[in-house]
């Protein structure tokens, strides 16, 4: 099955959390017995997997805190993602990287991401326009998920330049859903602290699926954006990575993690079937 | 020694070419004898190495086509960097990894490309606005280089937006001259293939080091870019990947690396000079 098809499985069945796997040195010592950092990942995220599989459309490795370990840290990744397709097949795994390059260099970075790491969709950069996102997006089986409107208090900056009629945010919705998506893959990122953002970014891109990131626990942004971003197939990957792998600092992380993301999944099931 | 102080250390005694350290699979089985591919990465990077030193004023190694070799990749890219430092003292190592994320995300990812990698400078997206950019701008001895206009034909998609009565490269050459460059560590990657927009550039960043990359074999875009970046001091980092490490694709790529790099570096000084 292609990264769509997966999507729209999983939403039929009513999955829409995603949970981001981003681990921290601290939270490592902290929670898991003995062995190197790799090791000490490879445990931690397999029992955060382990406790969510069943709740979850999708989950979200940040390439930056595997790269933060070094080539140990990207065994480790390459380890976690190969332990979801087997534990959790149908769940998708997006690598959240955020690259971005010229088209050759994307090449390499489509190989590495979708190849050697076996992602089922990426994160990536708007910036060098949609010629050099070609490698990603000609990989029909495989998502395409370019950033649109971030969740940091300065993303504005960029982000909100009047361009014509529009900000640069709507302008690459628009983009993304008349130029970029000719191969149907591709899916747009937005923060959930701007729900007001992501209901005119679904006005623009109707069609795309919208990774809605940075869900925290704060829940009137979350429902707002999920409600906004929700289309009649489902239509939106709802991501929280901290208040769920660091929902307790101990022993019980993982319990914690599966509550964490029951009581997510129960409020967009609920929130969304009204 | 900072990044910045290693520069104008080399702009002084007239280096201004950088070597792009980019592996290419087919490249490498043709001119590396034996080995697994990390073997073959550190032979023939060290061999471009050990043939330029003397010439360039950086390297740069653009992390997609070391990554594509997962892990194993990774850790040739941190052979190489060590063996840089080791073997060309002051010569400045510029991790083209073009990374972007918020804040949070972004302290991992500095930590890995300046500790783990131990680069002098890395390539940065703008598109996340100068908040996001702080745990790369607040290591003070390392250079941060701000994607600006890049030499994709489509670059222009969304560089060229006009926002206001600058299209947004402009804004962005702006930004990193005026908010970004507080702690003086900032440039900016421009593309050798528009030498009019350079000029535009480095108009509005009197100030900022331009990096100028994807010099191919064409002299005349080079020599007008290079006019046009250029300052009292320097100025100009100019950057030749696949002209220099392709020279030849046989048992001389090492000779031919070097001719290749003498030739750019002396046609920059002759037109520099005069």
């Amino acid at each position: 099955m292609t990264f769509t098809e997966q999507l729209r499985a999983g939403w039929l069945v009513g999955r829409f959390v995603c949970v981001g796997l981003d681990p921290d040195p601290a939270q490592l010592m902290a929670t898991t017995r003995s062995g190197d950092m790799a090791a000490r990942i490879t445990q931690f995220s397999r029992a955060v997997v382990d406790a969510t599989r069943d709740l979850v459309v999708a989950y979200k490795p940040n390439s930056a805190f595997y790269e933060q370990f070094g080539p140990a840290g990207m065994g480790a990744l390459q380890d976690l993602i190969r332990y979801i397709h087997a534990a959790a097949p149908g769940v998708v795994v997006i690598l959240d990287a955020k690259r971005g390059d010229i088209e050759h260099t994307n090449e390499a970075y489509a190989a590495a991401l979708f190849d050697v790491y076996d992602a089922d969709a990426v994160t990536v950069q708007p910036y060098l326009g949609g010629d050099a996102l070609a490698p990603f997006l000609n990989r029909l089986d495989r998502g395409v998920i370019v950033l649109c409107r971030t969740s940091n208090p300065g993303g504005g900056e960029l982000q909100d330049l009047p361009v014509g009629q529009l900000p640069l945010y709507q302008r690459i919705a628009e983009l993304a859903e008349t130029r970029w998506n000719r191969n149907g893959n591709c899916g747009l990122l937005v923060g959930a602290t701007y729900p007001r953002e992501l209901s005119l970014v679904r006005a623009l891109a109707p069609s795309l699926p919208l990774l809605i990131a940075g869900v925290g626990r704060q829940q009137g942004a979350v429902r707002e954006a999920a409600a906004a971003g929700m289309t009649s197939d489902g239509g939106i990957i709802v991501s929280s990575s901290s208040a769920v792998t660091h929902a307790s600092g101990g022993p019980d992380f993982a319990e914690a993690a599966r509550q964490a993301t029951l009581t997510l999944h129960q409020q967009l099931t609920g929130w969304l079937s009204r």
